[in-house]
């Protein structure tokens, strides 16, 4: 929070109207409606302040509502945070508690952890499309590349493609440098209305499309190798703009599991279906590529927090489309990008679409 | 939500644009993201779907969220539900997990249940006031009075006074019978655009006013004998209406404690500072009186299964207004009314104002 003020020094504590906050689990600090003492110690005076919770997502939630509560007229300025504290546990008890993002009778009382419904999707995917584990592996080098110039990433470590392919197996096909790490993280936005922007910054960033969708869980789809939440999301919100997805200069993606990203190509239409194992090593995801993806590091880099893994997208974007970024990551002349949240295993999926003014 | 299309046939799955669902704690049940998996469970396809938390005023929050959304233009027709199954889990688990309402360093730590915060506003309102055990028992009396014509109450046993007083001491000045019980209960309510609303139904509803405040942690604050955010609610709720308080025709308020009801009565502006234990005894809040207040037994007797109950108001005030309710419970000639959802111990509150077209 110190970071928002230190970011947009215009912007004062009684110009806040509302907060919403996504929070994956109220298990990992034994604290539940966290958004209300969370305003309130910081000076934000009684505030309205909601907790939002789509797991992986909540942060791309948080960022959903308060677009709606910005265009219905009540407020006029909001903050969108996200926030886990995951190291308060074992990392026994966080996949544990992590394990609640599925479904109980069908998936978790079978022991499908998240990881192993990723990697169902990811065995599908190789069955079908010959994806191979060099072409997951491609995504994680890819991400740590990345990173390394990120000073806020957790994993800052160069990585091959033999270092993901020799790692520990977790659940074949994934090996550990398949999946993001356990960690902390807490992130927030301001979001005003339009009229007003110039009031806070000189540099504002517009939203101009936002989609989201839902899904049934994992186990009781016909397609296991497609996530049809992420292609609703990412229709409605570019039907609000006049873009299609290869307009994007940059985008920040959910790969929370390397055959995520692979899937997220396809059902973003970055290619078609069954092409993205291609495209991930083919270089154009990367920073200098024709169409750089999660040049943050990632999930799988960056580090994900689960509610402040969707906010923390966001924050990236900013930073990008205002040239605030040097060095290695910084995609050159970023004017229009995307986030994209996945709550699950396709749970839900929220896409968001911004452009320069 | 079987019930939800009982009650408005003309309401089809095609027309759900969205949906809210407030529900308090991933841990009852070991799963998170529990809207989306809802939503297509009962055949909604692919719906934007997202559960909000704030404790005991999920259901309300829901509510709130449902209304913003309309406003922003976005929907058209949304459905704010609720849901908790506590008794999944065993009671001693069941107040482990509802302890997560409370702050972990000072409150949690310090063996500070939610009971025991109630009971320290109680105490404290008794030495302020004058307030008497005997005010309080007054409270579940007439709660549990009202939901002996409920169907949908959990609590469906006349008491008395010296039945409070004599139940078992749960955390001094608080008896058993001063505390809601824990059970399981789903709510749900369908909110249109007003201009549409006579597609749906012959007997639309319009919600007038919508309030919601938070605020610091119980013990962090100067004054425990009063709420600041049902005051701050209630306050914005009325201002968006050319309404008092006084009047409403009945009000549904949150009573998990029956001192929660009395604090509400002084914090809604039904009495003065102080009054509201003399209020209690005086009969004017009994649905005979001069404004009925938890007329359907109340989260006290009705039962309060956390996350759905501020929804079961919404929907209480739903059959009132519109004349559904028969029997000694029913308010006469009713046509303004107002609901109060508090997460916590006056952590967060929501205020929500109902009028026949």
């Amino acid at each position: 929070m110190v970071e928002l003020f230190d970011n947009c020094p215009k912007l004062e504590r009684a110009d806040v109207d509302s907060l919403y906050l996504g929070q994956g689990f109220e298990s990992f600090e034994h604290r539940a409606n966290t958004a209300p003492g969370f305003v309130n110690n910081f000076g934000f005076q009684n505030i309205p302040a909601t907790r939002v919770e789509s797991v992986s997502s909540s942060g791309g939630t948080s960022f959903r509502l308060g677009i709606l509560a910005l265009l219905s007229g009540l407020y006029e300025v909001v903050i969108c945070a996200g926030v886990e504290k995951m190291t308060t546990v074992e990392t026994s008890s966080a996949l544990e508690i992590i394990s609640m993002a599925s479904d109980r009778p069908f998936e978790q009382w079978n022991g499908a952890t998240l990881a192993a419904l990723n990697a169902l999707a990811a065995r599908e995917h190789m069955r079908k499309y010959g994806t191979t584990e060099e072409q997951l592996a491609a995504v994680a080098v890819k991400n740590h590349e990345n990173a390394l110039s990120n000073e806020k990433a957790y994993l800052r470590k160069r990585i091959s493609i033999e270092d993901v392919l020799s790692s520990k197996k977790i659940c074949t096909p994934l090996k550990l440098l398949d999946c993001s790490p356990v960690c902390d993280g807490a992130s927030a936005v301001a979001l005003c209305r339009s009229s007003i922007a110039s009031k806070f910054t000189d540099s504002p960033i517009d939203v101009i499309g936002t989609g989201e969708a839902s899904d049934a869980d994992f186990v009781y789809r016909d397609d296991l190798t497609c996530f049809r939440s992420t292609k609703l999301a990412v229709n409605e919100a570019l039907e609000m703009t006049d873009l299609r997805i290869r307009d994007m200069d940059l985008i920040e993606l959910h790969d929370a599991f390397t055959i995520n990203e692979i899937i997220a190509y396809e059902d973003l239409g970055l290619c078609g279906k069954g092409e993205g194992g291609k495209l991930a090593e083919s270089g154009a995801t990367t920073v200098q590529g024709e169409i750089p993806v999660n040049a943050s590091g990632g999930l799988k880099a960056k580090g994900h927090p689960i509610g402040s893994s969707g906010i923390g997208q966001v924050f990236e974007i900013y930073e990008q489309l205002t040239g605030k970024i040097s060095g290695p990551r910084k995609v050159a002349d970023a004017n229009t990008a995307m986030t994209h949240s996945m709550g699950g295993a396709g749970v839900d999926a929220l896409v968001h679409v911004f452009q320069i003014r």
